[in-house]
């Protein structure tokens, strides 16, 4: 791993220089699924259709007429997003495979601009976890060492990307699924403000914190592909009101805001890390202690748990066998909660909402670390930090489940490397509906840092 | 009973024109509560408090600077809205008696038209039922039988204007307490739609389903006080997107839809009294089938259970003894319901606005009788209907239950009396947020039926 990743947006200027063409595009890509194959990023891909897609945008340069700056580009897609080519199983044999024919939205949008949708990736059953063990074609396995894993539940395209086989790949984020396996593989992942991207066609997992987002090698990559998130989509009512991606606006002196307390421990290394990240940002950096992150939390899991059962009820019924232990214990405690507890939680989501918006006053930017350790080893249940005992399911979503109970914008850029040589990641939060300046102030801060690193 | 009322109409017309001087109103509302206390439609009221109001609102009138033209007119506010110069108790001795001194957001706005705030009326305890049989008061009773049942929650309100103490009263509405008692009462009530009109001040029974409305002696009543209710409130954020009330839009040929169908039988008498309403209103009637009514009177009854025991779990706590053993019995059994039939009660709420606003096409109202008999005796624990036998409480909230789950405006008009001498009462639901041409619509039907009746 780390040979010298080309990134999307070296794709999209060799493209547009003639220095590249999508059929070796594809070729190499294709032939890095092999050489990598012991990762076991991808659950399914057909060279076939991979190829067909490839010559018609060869065609379209050819002829000066591609659809799109990112025409003939490979983007890998998580398992759950339904896909015209490929069945979507969502890793689990509980799935009914939702048959090929149709396009998630956002799918649909990277196709009509000529994107090559590569293959499905691996992912945690259902993305009901967030370390990608529990998959009905086994685990996933970290780039920068194999006996480490990814994450979850966006595993396998988090692997993918690092390993260099796509420039970029499609994830899905309901308590951090697209953070967590980019900043435990190095790169780059976003999720957008709740309803602004359309989850059409991703399974759900629970559809009042779910979110869409891309991981890719760089964070320019990103913006490039948020035009094909963001906006309106008739077909997922929480998009009403979503405005299409905007330009970049300009970044003034950035103000963050480093959020800690109880709850919110990491390892020393980590967070050294992320101390060194702010004092090179040049930024102003405030600390703040957020207080009754326990109670949070367990509305971020009282709403998951609940939702998650109430989708999966008619499958618990018809093909309980087919899920893994592990995930139909956890959607059959789901169905214990009661109405009362997930009316608190829903109150306790609107206090957080209004605390991180409002009463912690003026800020561009809200700064935790992603993870609170590096990618554990295979086989790890739990992890030691900040004098806690944490499962290792837990630790991977310790910070990341604050994104999606308030709904505010994410993003992890990879700022270091662990003493063992593993990633680590630093996870900003913007404002809700402000995607546009998270990444702004996003790609200032991640400058300043590899221009000093 | 029945003398012949003036109705707020008339007294605004009376003022204007210096028939009618705001302390005889008073008055003679005052000497009204006297002469019909064994109704028990009023749980407080101070006559030192009412002409202080009335004396000064009168001395505007001499200066000829009314702050409105109801500027002196009595207003009876139910016993859950704040008032400035009562406690609120909403009828229940484990209310921890709300303080004199802050106003409802409506009481607040019919206070600075000059409205003299008159009484606080009796209530179904906690607003938590449909019969006012439960009140730590005691029963109100019918001003046309007093053997019969107001109906409520709102039932004090209901008595007090049918009386002609007032000529119109405050009401709430979760499952038609401001409609059942109006209907029972043979006067018009309204209920808003869901998120139009402020609920700030007013103590909640279920959030997502509560609504305020006027309850008064003529429809044009009801008009004139629209302005008191709706509008944004950054009190109550569920009217964030509120518009105020407007003028009412010129109606064209009327389209009806008549709903009926399993679960929405009426006595013979009441089915006879609304086709005949209909037939005389000289609209296009459409008698069409709603399906499913079972299915969505259980989401309603979850969520109204689940939102009022999670609002009620401190008091629970508290002062568990202090509530009426059937209100603590609703409250207990809130607290079994499961997150996963909460959710699913609310996709159906979802599935029931879509079904009415969507898949029925065109429409400017949707017609049900009010109740589907008229005023039960009190004693009575049981109705009989089109084959059915149902509990008093069910048949109260029969029909009134659908406005609250869809959101939809509501309005009932008395439009005939029983054999027995009781109103019978007919609903008209509206588009969500057409409050004006909900009422615009009402108007020609209930003249064209005063016109010919």
């Amino acid at each position: 791993m780390s040979q010298n990743l080309d990134s999307l947006t070296d794709q999209i200027r060799d493209l547009a220089e003639g220095r590249q063409a999508p059929v070796s595009l594809a070729e190499r890509a294709l032939a890095r699924v092999q050489s990598h194959a012991e990762l076991n990023a991808f659950v399914a891909i057909d060279e076939e259709i991979v190829m067909t897609q490839a010559k018609a945008a060869q065609l379209r340069w050819q002829n000066g007429a591609p659809l799109s700056p990112i025409d003939g580009i490979p983007i890998a897609v998580k398992d759950n997003y339904l896909t015209r080519d490929y069945a979507t199983t969502a890793c689990s044999d509980a799935a009914p495979l939702e048959p090929a024919g149709v396009d998630a939205t956002v799918v649909a949008n990277l196709r009509a601009a000529g994107a090559v949708i590569f293959g499905k990736t691996n992912m945690h059953e259902w993305a009901y976890g967030a370390t990608n063990t529990t998959s009905n074609v086994g685990v996933t396995k970290n780039p920068h060492n194999p006996a480490h894993i990814t994450g979850g539940s966006s595993g396998g395209s988090g692997a993918a990307v690092a390993a260099g086989v796509v420039a970029a790949a499609l994830g899905s984020d309901t308590g951090g699924s697209v953070r967590i396996p980019s900043a435990a593989c190095g790169i780059y992942g976003f999720k957008p403000s709740y309803g602004r991207a359309s989850r059409h066609g991703v399974l759900p997992l629970s559809w009042s914190l779910d979110a869409p987002g891309p991981m890719a090698t760089e964070l320019q990559d990103i913006v490039h592909l948020m035009p094909y998130f963001l906006g309106a989509d008739p077909k997922d009512r929480s998009t009403a009101h979503a405005k299409p991606f905007g330009s970049l606006p300009d970044v003034g002196p950035l103000k963050l805001i480093n959020l800690t307390g109880a709850g919110l421990e990491r390892s020393a290394e980590v967070d050294g890390a992320v101390n060194a990240a702010l004092r090179q940002s040049a930024a102003q950096v405030e600390q703040r202690t957020l207080q009754d992150i326990d109670r949070y939390f367990a509305a971020w899991e009282a709403i998951l748990h609940c939702e998650a059962s109430a989708y999966h009820q008619p499958l618990l019924q018809t093909r309980a066998e087919g899920f893994s232990p592990v995930t139909r214990a956890h959607l059959e405690a789901g169905t214990r909660l009661t109405g009362v507890e997930l009316l608190t939680a829903q109150k306790l989501r609107g206090d957080l909402i209004r605390y991180l918006t409002t009463d912690l006053g003026d800020w561009d930017a809200l700064v935790l670390p992603t993870l609170p350790v590096p990618a554990p080893a295979h086989g790890e249940d739990w992890q030691e930090f900040g004098n806690r005992r944490v499962t290792t399911q837990d630790s991977m979503t310790w910070f990341c489940w604050l994104g999606n109970l308030s709904g505010l914008p994410c993003v992890t850029l990879p700022i270091a490397k662990s003493s063992k040589g593993l990633p680590i990641g630093m996870m900003l939060m913007g404002r809700p509906g402000a995607d546009e300046a998270l990444l702004a102030a996003a790609l200032r801060i991640d400058h300043t840092l590899k221009s000093k690193g």
